[in-house]
């Protein structure tokens, strides 16, 4: 009986009040005006917490003053308790707080919700690992020494993660001449310029950081740094990757653009979600041992033009959260709020569970068929992808997390 | 004629009027109310500039009011330009100006001048490239195949840049077990956790990003992106990098810390410097061939506990900022202000020239006697470095670059 009334806002709905995402959103005029407002997401409707901020109804109105969520980001864990629990009361009341202003979420524009700090990507689905190794090193072992040993992750280009909808322009740059069927890297052949023609996405979910800067953090004080959840889709041209990458990793082929979605999931909307880890291989140095599960029970799905293509499973990954903010911050980096880690792509032992393109057709070999019979590999120009996923809920409800999609342009060649 | 009578000012000294670097700087009691002011290097001093701004004796004093660079780097090229013309004037007059405040750099404490964006690494130099390989895989080409292609480079972490005179914490990590005869990675051991015992540096030279968002920025127009130039130390644990970089690039071996100088050396400051890189091996694709020439002759030198052990030469390396930035932004990745991008390690042909010890001890086997007799290999614990450069300048000049200093304290043990 609470005062908003939207059906999408049921408890056994993704986005009830067990889920309450945060995102940044104007609407109406002040998309010109450059208003933002904080905002959280309840069922299909935005309610704007600066009104609320400045009427005195949530605590830390100083925290939410602006458009962004830099300042809660910077707050850390007490600050993000104390105000869930109290917009968790303010949206179950039954009475409607005269301040309170609904949107619908059809009527806003959502923006990057807060400024990224460092972009790190890790690498920590098995099954996503050994199929690239399959396919980039076909003469060696599918898994490297290290990836069972600890996290394998790189650095990412901060200021191109782009929010859910940003068109994503078809990259161009050096790669190898590209037949359908034996791909790139012919030993022999110079390199061309030109578009990707190998245009892929990765499935993600990524970890957004707040509180106290600080190195070396426990796996077990995960939860102090990390505030909340956001899907990834860390857009990937393998032709300009497969000829850059070695020996200093990924560049061109994934900095043009990573987009993220628009609410981030708080990270107390998981603790019914919480897993353990599949048993590692070989035990893990003491650093990476955590006694508190971190792993999480979230459900992907990955949808090209409408179709779902694949469905990742979150709970395959070999490495938590946990285990990848005390790798990253083992040797005296710090984590600081901004700061934004992505798990890697999420793939699943199944073929109809890969994360990306580059695995769901092998390389090229195995074109999908998507619902409308048009045949794909990889992406081509005005082709749609969205990245959807819930985790489980508390009482067998489900936890929503904002979509994140984008729409490829065509390339823009230089004059 | 100056009224700046410091005899380190004169046009023959590395920090006379033809350099002017900008840094970020506090005196006295400003070390503790917090105040920093926007300051020039003028010989042996430093020339505040939020005094004379207020006093309305400089343009834009809106960009110099804060103790950052960050608002001059927003505001691009013509900017720069006129606040330089005017401070070459002001400088150089023979009547002080009454609210000029001049402070001996002795007395001053610097920052980290601006709020470093993205930070990028390039690996620039061929005799480098070609000595990391022969150390790293020694079975096979020292340069892989994409190097004579495309200036080759990757993210490091922006978090972690800190100011020359920042003392860096010996990192912990996994590495494989190490003897000091055949170095680390013998295939059969199992990694252990523990201090870096391989520590080292890269003398490098860093290019400091402002003026408008964009991307595609062709290699003529690099001085509508590129504010100054700052050496830069990219500190290495190679025990770390060598367990960890396959297949994804170096991440923990460099991410606790990367120092950069406190001064910015301004790329207007370089035209007597600007010079021809040299002819790559075959044609680049056209996007990577300038017209202009930004090679630059810098001469670096590296001094480990005082003693000089190398003198790497700038005017080697094989790509210049021009195509560096050219290749960084050609996917359509922006380039944005406060984006550092660094050259990677300078080496020149020659042992005496080489800008890692690393490859100064060749991975190990060949150590360095000091000139207080001591022996090394890597860096030991409170072992200090220094990397200092000059170039080139106009009428038979040099200019001056700040120092980038660090001194290696032990690891902190994690409980």
């Amino acid at each position: 009986v609470s005062w908003i009334t939207d059906p999408a806002f049921a408890p056994d709905a993704p986005f009830g009040p067990q889920t309450l995402p945060y995102g940044v959103f104007s609407v109406g005029a002040g998309i010109d005006d450059g208003f933002r407002a904080v905002g959280v997401r309840v069922g299909d409707h935005v309610l704007d917490l600066s009104t609320l901020a400045a009427a005195g109804s949530l605590p830390y109105p100083e925290l939410l003053s602006a458009g962004s969520l830099d300042a809660l980001l910077a707050a850390g864990r007490p600050q993000w308790t104390a105000l869930r629990d109290v917009l968790s009361e303010l949206v179950l009341a039954s009475r409607r707080p005269p301040e309170a202003r609904l949107y619908r979420v059809s009527d806003v524009r959502t923006y990057l919700p807060f400024t990224v700090a460092d972009y790190v990507d890790f690498y920590s689905s098995r099954h996503h690992a050994e199929n690239l190794g399959r396919i980039m090193r076909p003469d060696g072992d599918p898994l490297l020494p290290n990836w069972t040993h600890l996290p394998v992750g790189y650095h990412g280009r901060a200021g191109t993660v782009v929010v859910s909808g940003t068109s994503i322009v078809r990259p161009c740059g050096q790669r190898k001449p590209t037949s359908p069927n034996t791909g790139p890297n012919t030993d022999t052949d110079e390199p061309v310029f030109g578009p990707s023609r190998r245009l892929d996405v990765e499935a993600e979910v990524g970890f957004v950081c707040g509180g106290p800067v600080r190195s070396c953090v426990p796996a077990d004080e995960v939860a102090e740094h990390v505030f909340g959840v956001a899907l990834v889709n860390d857009w990937s041209a393998r032709d300009i990757q497969a000829w850059e990458y070695q020996p200093l990793g990924p560049f061109l082929g994934k900095s043009f653009a990573t987009s993220i979605a628009a609410w981030i999931t708080p990270l107390q909307a998981m603790d019914a979600a919480r897993m353990a880890v599949p048993e590692p291989d070989r035990p893990l140095l003491p650093y990476l041992r955590p006694t508190e599960p971190w792993g999480l029970d979230i459900s992907l799905t990955v949808s090209w033009n409408g179709t779902v293509v694949s469905r990742p499973p979150f709970a395959a990954m070999a490495y938590s959260c946990a285990q990848q903010l005390a790798h990253m911050t083992v040797n005296g980096a710090t984590v600081r709020p901004g700061d934004l880690f992505a798990s890697g792509t999420v793939s699943g032992p199944a073929r109809e569970q890969r994360g990306s393109f580059l695995e769901l057709c092998w390389g090229g070999l195995e074109p999908i068929t998507l619902d409308d019979g048009s045949v794909r590999t990889f992406l081509e120009d005005e082709d749609t992808v969205v990245i959807r996923a819930t985790a489980a809920g508390p009482d067998g409800s489900v936890v929503g997390f904002g979509e994140v999609a984008g729409r490829v342009l065509p390339p823009r060649l230089m004059g």
